[in-house]
């Protein structure tokens, strides 16, 4: 048996044939360019039809389709709603690619329910029925196993704790994205920065060279030197991941909290100074059943998780 | 068939047999008097015995019990630990019922739970497999349904939402009940009018008379007629409860959140203000599909969750 598995993000499109252990058999890449709306819908059909031709092993063939989707997963329709890619709004996603894969079970899921599969089936979750992805990227985005089972909600929103309010009263700042993601998201902390070189005039260190560089790397690098935009940015945000993390622990009671998206990477160095912030504030039974961790798949969480979940269901197992 | 159920408080026992339908066929009331330990334990078993002894129709009989304590039900040991009954560390409850309803199938669970299957089978959250039981009174907790299922967490101490993270940075004050309990429980709220008592040197209302009384009704009463500590006190607790309700609904994107406990009560008046702070932080998808509404099972909601629970697991149906 193996699985096709596709991971759309808001840039880039991957895709990989797996067999039933996870084994890697085909991969390929490819950047979105800037497409919108149903010119996306073309390149996932036309990899969805590359991949079909791959021949695998005699007598093998490939099931069932996962698809990770930046966004959300509208289950009962087929519909796809991701907001970093422009007409993508209901777009019908199922239909597209049984329009490719005919008569193939097809089953598609939002990227933060799929990050949590990926370590659920090879990563630090293998044997958890309670754990937590925490996707911290240009948003923010929790994928919540309970009861061995996703949370997906009534509508298929769940897991959108980007808008977690963690710091009352209320400011108009918050209203695109919610006050979490102000702080602590990988665009929330360069529009941090970039706001500092405005307020700190007598500031004159790394980041007021025009060339630059704002990313997770060169602020933990300038963390270390003590920079004072790097300190306040970063300590603003450990602080708000770790208020974040103990609200996850205090209301799921989780064994395992696995942190991962383009920050952790680079912040993973941080995860010390986060589990301080976050035993202030943690129902302390709970806080002491859960380990704080790093995701364990690499870049392939969301291509492991989607193909877990089709692998599952097509033997009427479902998360 | 008939069922048996406990209502076990900090402060006194409730009991009922309810008929499959929910119709109460016996139910007594009990206070605990300040007993402790091994006499609460004593206390339940006499209340049991009592029970068990009821004359039901003819062919008829008590087939399960379902209990409901104050705090957390350790499911696999059959322990329990209720921080206001003091020797209740791990209390061996389930060993103790056993030996006057022997052989007799009997599910212990935590009152929050119990709250939100009360309305479940008989109350606000009739329909619903994604529903939140918000308790408001000494305390705070949540009974949370997600795809149906109780949340449990791996420990079973999940729901404990008194300890959310809502205002940072840290202060010591948080230590022994959280953040949120802080500023929105029953204990927080007087706390805050006996602190506030004595900041506002000026003030000379109602809270200032030695004999008022310091309670939800006289502060919403005190409230409608704009007394200063009143509306700060209250208008704090609006803003704590509208952050932590958008916080259950940005995560669970649930269709139904349910206040009860002894806040609300006469709090009532104060959702369409806690559902306007709500809407403000809330990821906006889930709040417009989630409904805030108020316990419907008046006094018997986690009698009623109880026998619910034990009802449906002798027919192999499990929360």
């Amino acid at each position: 048996m193996a699985i096709l598995s596709l991971d759309l993000g808001g840039t880039k499109l991957a895709a990989a044939i797996f067999t039933n252990q996870g084994i890697t058999l085909w991969e390929k890449y490819l950047l979105l360019e800037l497409k919108q709306g149903e010119h996306v819908g073309e390149l996932v059909k036309n990899l969805v039809h590359e991949a079909l031709l791959y021949k695998l092993d005699k007598g093998d063939k490939i099931e069932a389709i996962g698809v990770a989707v930046p966004g959300i997963s509208f289950q009962n329709e087929g519909l796809v709603y991701a907001p970093n890619i422009p007409g993508w709004e209901r777009y019908p996603l199922r239909a597209a690619i049984e329009e490719i894969a005919v008569n193939m079970p097809i089953y598609i899921e939002s990227d933060r329910s799929c990050y949590i599969m990926g370590e659920r089936w090879l990563g630090a979750a293998k044997d958890s029925e309670n754990a937590i992805f925490m996707a911290v990227g240009t948003g923010i985005g929790a994928g919540i196993l309970a009861n061995g089972k996703l949370i997906r909600g009534s509508g298929d929103v769940a897991g959108a704790i980007g808008w977690m309010a963690l710091n009352g009263p209320y400011d108009a700042k918050y209203n695109d994205c919610g006050c979490f993601e102000t702080y602590a998201s990988g665009a929330g902390i360069k529009k941090m920065v970039q706001q500092l070189l405005h307020e700190e005039i007598q500031y004159e260190g790394y980041f007021t060279d025009p060339k630059a560089i704002v990313n997770t790397q060169s602020l933990l690098d300038q963390y270390m030197l003590a920079d004072i935009i790097a300190t306040k940015v970063l300590n603003q945000a450990i602080r708000y991941w770790g208020m974040a993390v103990a609200n996850l622990i205090s209301i799921f009671n989780p064994d395992k909290i696995i942190f991962g998206g383009g920050v952790f990477g680079a912040a993973v160095t941080l995860l010390p100074a986060i589990k301080a912030e976050a035993q202030k504030w943690a129902q302390p039974i709970s806080m002491g059943q859960v380990e704080l961790c790093i995701s364990q798949t690499g870049s392939k969480t969301g291509l492991f998780g989607a193909a877990y979940i089709a692998k599952n269901a097509i033997n009427n197992i479902y998360f």
